[in-house]
């Protein structure tokens, strides 16, 4: 009977347990998790914490019952201390053992702590596990002001849920603008617009934070490089890491990102060991270099292609072109080079802009979408996209990721069509006319 | 002086006359219509009949003075009776004539009025003028029972709007299901089920139209294969025919489609004449055949690539793909080959049905995505689909119709990539779904 273990628990460990078990009953498959819980989305802990979403129940998938009676030999709470690659067995650190033939690493990603003074006081938090946000949310009710240091995504989703608790929340990023490191200034004035006008977030770009300050051993005070701010919390989005250390323990090969390299089946460079989700490197598609990937997406779609060929498929995965998006009522998407990526790192470009609408320009339904494309001047194909509205943003960007990947030229997007229907679409595709507006500054 | 003779002041005509004069100040061009306006929207005219728009004004895109200002000679309420092409010269009724370099027919559709018994009396509807429409409106409140006649796009868009108006709502029609002509039954089924249980529509599938009988002059009775049908009003869906006797007269050539042949500029097989939307023919890209293209966004694009050629340009129009979607609280969408269309024809297909939701599942944003995929089973190319939903039916079906465009495959697709953000997108994009399972029944 062969042999599979995940040591892994989140969205790559839980799609690579269930998938080997679905594929082939007769498999031994067993899931190691420090953690209490498997199968969950952090993803929704910011929007419970905005009381968008009830309750934190919802974010689980599944209860444990459902993977055990599925057939995984489910090991929660159990920390994996060594694995002995010679006699191919996992140890864990109360000195049970696990046998493998085949071993899938889905270890994820761990916070980098800042290096600073006080890091260590209390009411300094991260947002990862769902147990500690389950206890961090009733103290929420008691927080006068929040610092939240970094406008990643995760940032942006916490300033935008705190202020709904009312808490006077603080963003503080060393970049000009939201989501710096893959958007661009202009698109995201609308959305820094909404969180400013309408929740009241203070927002503190070109700014870094120095430390913290405190009393009794918690915190009072961020010190920034702007000045301190007096606050109750400070929710850290860090740097993160790909969580790596038992991998190179066995000889597991990581690349120029950290992580860990595997080919397009999720194998590592380890006979019979395989690795998936937010602890491997991925393919970039355009950029032609492996980048480190957190989303869940990610993570599920590896976990379960490293299950099914653990369990003796040949799947293979391809290259990647990142489609992102977040927000609510200012929504903000796009995929690959942003302008400002574009500058820096010298590549040749044209720009193409538009303001459009999502619906009839009569129809009440109807809101602004507006685009921003670029692309190569000389191929003309896309090479990059964002988009700021309201609803439609998301299938935008996975159109728009898609289409880079089909190789798609600015003239294909100019002439592409569209549903015209009052209550859902307006005569012409906002897509469309930025791809002409690049198309007509090409010529001009 | 170049002069430019636009014929039709719909889409296609307005946008032909706009393009020409801003592409060229000197050009003299008249736009010539038989109506009282020009620029306006008919599409919106079934959302007032339901008060989803409050009023037609909005309907209007400019007043006819910007239209004159922008430079355009404008003749409303003019009826062209003849085109005397040796002389290069377009006749009114009344005598006028307008001589012309470059002529281009934006001459629309018209209804097919069936021959029936009755046809013509009062009460008996059919929507197209907006000046028709705005007389109409007001009537709708004496309107106790309505009969809605096929159940095309604007059938369906009526017998959601005229519920609205306290109207017990009829449609009749031969299919046995909305948009038989392009969709399935199954996929049709959540619209059905809403306009049947929340707005109260009757719906008479598998039954003809056989007349009509009155009382003095005015309709009170709708005959039917199926039955009797006491109604105060019948709103007729009737077929479309392409208004080409202008362009027949002068000897330009029509397809097989009665429709006016143009090549990929719009040049009809007459020298130095044009023509553009619903009277043209257009090439479908994947049955590579001419077809008949009625909506607005079509026939705005081909008038404005038709005025800039006429007025010097060479431009191309790419063969089309034709996504469409309509609906509000229950929408539905797609593009190209139904199953239905596949087995009428013959076509060899392999079918993919996913059921997704369009944000987290614990988000209570999320709504059910219903998505079928055909595809050839020998290349695995995509060849149509089909979304039932809620918002996001317009931008998947706009995806559809441009990854068949480029000849994407079921593996792509399968390998898409999606925007993961609780409000806003799930783990997994139904469209990736769908094409999986269509590439496991290609397996099993």
């Amino acid at each position: 009977m062969k042999r599979i273990v995940v040591i892994g628990g989140g969205s790559a460990g839980t799609g690579a347990a269930t998938i080997a078990v679905q594929r082939d009953r007769s498999l031994d498959v067993t899931l190691i998790t420090e953690f209490e819980d498997i199968a969950y989305s952090p993803c929704g802990i910011p929007y419970v914490f905005g009381r968008e979403i009830e309750k934190f129940d919802g974010l689980f998938l599944q209860p444990l019952e459902f993977y055990a009676e599925m057939g995984i030999n489910l090991r929660t709470e159990t920390v994996v201390d060594r694995v002995d690659i010679g006699r191919r067995v996992v140890h864990s650190t109360v000195g049970e053992e696990f046998p493998f033939d085949e071993l899938i690493f889905c270890t994820g990603w761990e916070y980098e702590v800042p290096d600073l003074p006080n890091v260590g006081l209390d009411g300094i938090v991260y947002i990862k596990n769902i147990r500690r946000a389950m206890e961090l949310d009733p103290k929420l009710d008691d927080v006068k002001r929040a610092v939240v240091w970094q406008a990643k995504p995760l940032g942006v989703e916490l300033i935008e849920a705190l202020p709904r608790r009312g808490i006077e929340t603080h963003l503080v990023d060393s970049g000009g603008w939201l989501l710096s490191e893959f958007a661009d200034a202009d698109m995201m004035e609308p959305l820094q617009q909404h969180l400013v006008d309408e929740l009241g977030v203070k927002l503190h770009f070109g700014t870094h934070l120095t430390g913290f300050d405190g009393r009794d051993g918690r915190l009072t005070t961020v010190r920034t490089s702007g000045g301190d701010i007096e606050a109750d919390m400070a929710f850290l989005v860090a740097p993160t890491l790909p969580a790596t250390g038992l991998a190179k323990s066995i000889g597991v090969e990581t690349g120029s990102t950290g992580a860990i390299v595997v080919d397009n089946q999720m194998r590592t460079s380890v006979d019979g060991v395989f690795a998936a989700g937010a602890c491997v490197e991925t393919m970039h598609g355009l950029l032609n270099i492996p980048i480190h990937l957190i989303p869940g997406t990610y993570a599920y779609t590896q976990g379960r292609l490293a299950g099914a060929n653990a369990a003796g498929a040949s799947e293979t995965y391809p290259p990647v072109y990142v489609p992102w998006g977040l927000g609510a009522a200012v929504q903000v998407g796009g995929a690959l080079v942003s302008e400002t990526l574009a500058q820096a790192t010298g590549m040749k470009y044209v720009v193409g802009k538009a303001t459009g609408i999502t619906a009839a320009r009569y129809h009440p339904a109807h809101e602004q979408m507006h685009v921003k494309l670029l692309a190569d001047p000389d191929t003309r194909r896309v090479i990059g996209g964002q988009f700021t509205g309201g609803d439609g943003v998301k299938e935008r960007a996975d159109f728009l990721a898609f289409a880079i990947r089909k190789g798609t030229t600015l003239e294909e997007l100019a002439t592409m069509e569209n549903v015209y229907s009052p209550p859902i679409g307006a005569l012409g595709e906002p897509i469309a006319a930025a791809a002409k507006d690049a198309l007509s500054r090409l010529v001009g």
